[in-house]
């Protein structure tokens, strides 16, 4: 029998190198998979998924009719970007958290109502904006979520409640921080870690970048396709390995960057770097000022996880799977 | 003009304890209060406060209408307990979550609806509970929450929703996460933690007390005399003390179970302490076995928090508070 793969927000980014992924790859060693994505849209050019629904997660009656599929594996990628959710506080909430709400609700009746215990995996990005300063230089895996964004704030609660949920039997989840994503390919979107990619990817297609923030500021990063293959080494972990915390700070590259800068300098030349405009901007440096630096993912490490070693690296993988279809 | 208060489970025992402590003192200098008792029920004897308002907050429009009188300091102390919110999950997320999350969201209405720039100081009873093994010796201020009960889940999601609705500056809130209160007065309840004073409480009072755990259990306490004034004593901390990590672990003392007996029995004799009977209980010490043990509430007590100093201290007080009236 296939296995049933739901990915929601499976539309966007990271949606979309995920479904790449498991049509080129499968999930770990499982070539049959029946996928459905679901998202508000789809890029013209995406993933060949002929399952593609159209929807809003945050209308009643969407995460119901999904969890009645009763999928095996779920990657839920939904969210709103962290700099719309900061501006737009209801619009977070009701895209961020309830739905979130309402589909473990679900999961919960179906796995109530099987007679074959019905218990999907369920993987969550979740994200590093659950944490909030001050931090120690670098952040161990037992340190506290304490969000300054909102959208931090809807993904730790997310993640407080699959936790629940999985321990009281009624689905088996974990949630991943994943790292900022970088460097997107595409076009600029309102999260406010957005200019990460920006700076990277404008310059590499000869077009100017906005810097918003100095280049001091240390962050902390993966690229898409690490992103991809979190997700999938997530799926297949063994329930026995979370040992009851099912919130992972993920592996990345941390950098500041003047250091970014300098990787792109060393690949693209100077030239390509002069296309850089520093342009501050004091909505996102407030955003931004709160975010981690660095992280000591020793239990993912454990796991198994692994990301790019440098941010040379981090470029490279975009002009390998990106740069030529941009 | 008279300082409004509200207290959000003002008929269970520390909310009780609380309003007895306002009547008698004030708060941090005010006398002229006006002080809203609501819980879905009160003590016969209780503290002679004329505003009781009998209402389940699980009902629609209950905290709308709270919140619509724009009291000036609340305290929310209501919930169902961890052993009922462990076996009837329904019931612990409609009454520990969904209506702070309503509340929060009919307080920012007010404010949004205000003139005066309406924004109450909260504070949120929290609890240990939000605490996930494995656990340090001493847990520290910033040490991970993951919690092992759907009352803990629930307690620090209302955290995380407070601290947000905080940031954004639409209330003044802040969430103090109690240790376990001993020695209780009244009646056992259904919360795990209920024998802690039960071993005290019924000795004292001549009657047998059953022991569901081995002595060597270790855990954290405060009498319900600290647990007032740590609610009087948050509610007059400024904002900027507060530094965005609105959820304190706060002062208490770490003993094991056999240290409880000894002080008992060096206080009331050793044949009070005949009066407790061993006998093991799976279900409960499962979820004692997953709670904290010690702590170094650093930050609480730097902000002027104060507890016992060990268990002899909270015998008693319970002696002083309650046995008279037991």
């Amino acid at each position: 029998m296939s296995t049933k793969i739901l990915i929601l927000g499976g539309g966007g980014m990271v949606g979309q190198k995920l479904a790449h992924r498991l049509l080129d790859h499968g999930l770990n060693g499982t070539r049959d998979l029946q996928i459905t994505l679901h998202d508000i849209g789809f890029p013209e050019d995406g993933a060949p998924v002929p399952d593609r629904r159209i929807g809003n997660l945050a209308e009643i009656g969407q995460v119901e009719a999904l969890a009645a599929e009763r999928p095996d594996v779920i990657f839920h990628l939904a969210s709103i970007v962290s700099g719309e959710a900061e501006t737009n506080f209801d619009l977070g909430w009701n895209v961020n958290m309830h739905p979130t709400w309402r589909f473990l609700e679900a999961l919960r009746a179906e796995h109530e109502a099987s007679e074959s215990n019905y218990r999907p995996r369920l993987v969550f990005t979740s994200s590093i904006a659950v944490f909030g300063g001050p931090y120690p230089d670098k952040i161990g895996d037992e340190f506290l979520s304490a969000p300054q964004t909102s959208y931090g704030a809807q993904k730790a609660i997310c993640e407080t409640l699959i936790s629940d949920f999985s321990r009281k039997g009624f689905i088996d989840g974990l949630s991943i921080r994943l790292p900022t994503i970088c460097v997107r390919p595409g076009k600029a979107n309102l999260a406010a870690s957005s200019f990460f990619s920006g700076i990277i990817r404008e310059p590499l297609n000869g077009q100017e970048a906005i810097l918003p923030v100095p280049d001091t500021v240390r962050h902390w990063h993966a690229s898409p396709r690490s992103a991809a293959t979190f997700l999938t080494h997530a799926a297949g972990l063994r329930e026995e390995q979370l040992q009851n915390r099912r919130a992972l700070n993920l592996p990345g590259v941390s950098c500041t960057v003047a250091e970014q800068i300098e990787a792109l300098r060393e690949i693209a030349g100077n030239d390509v770097v002069k296309l850089i405009k520093p342009e501050p901007n004091e909505a996102i440096m407030k955003i931004v000022d709160g975010w981690p630096r660095d992280f000591a993912p020793e239990r993912a490490k454990a796991l198994g996880f692994e990301a790019e070693t440098d941010f040379k690296e981090i470029i490279r993988v975009y002009m390998e799977d990106d740069l030529p279809r941009a």
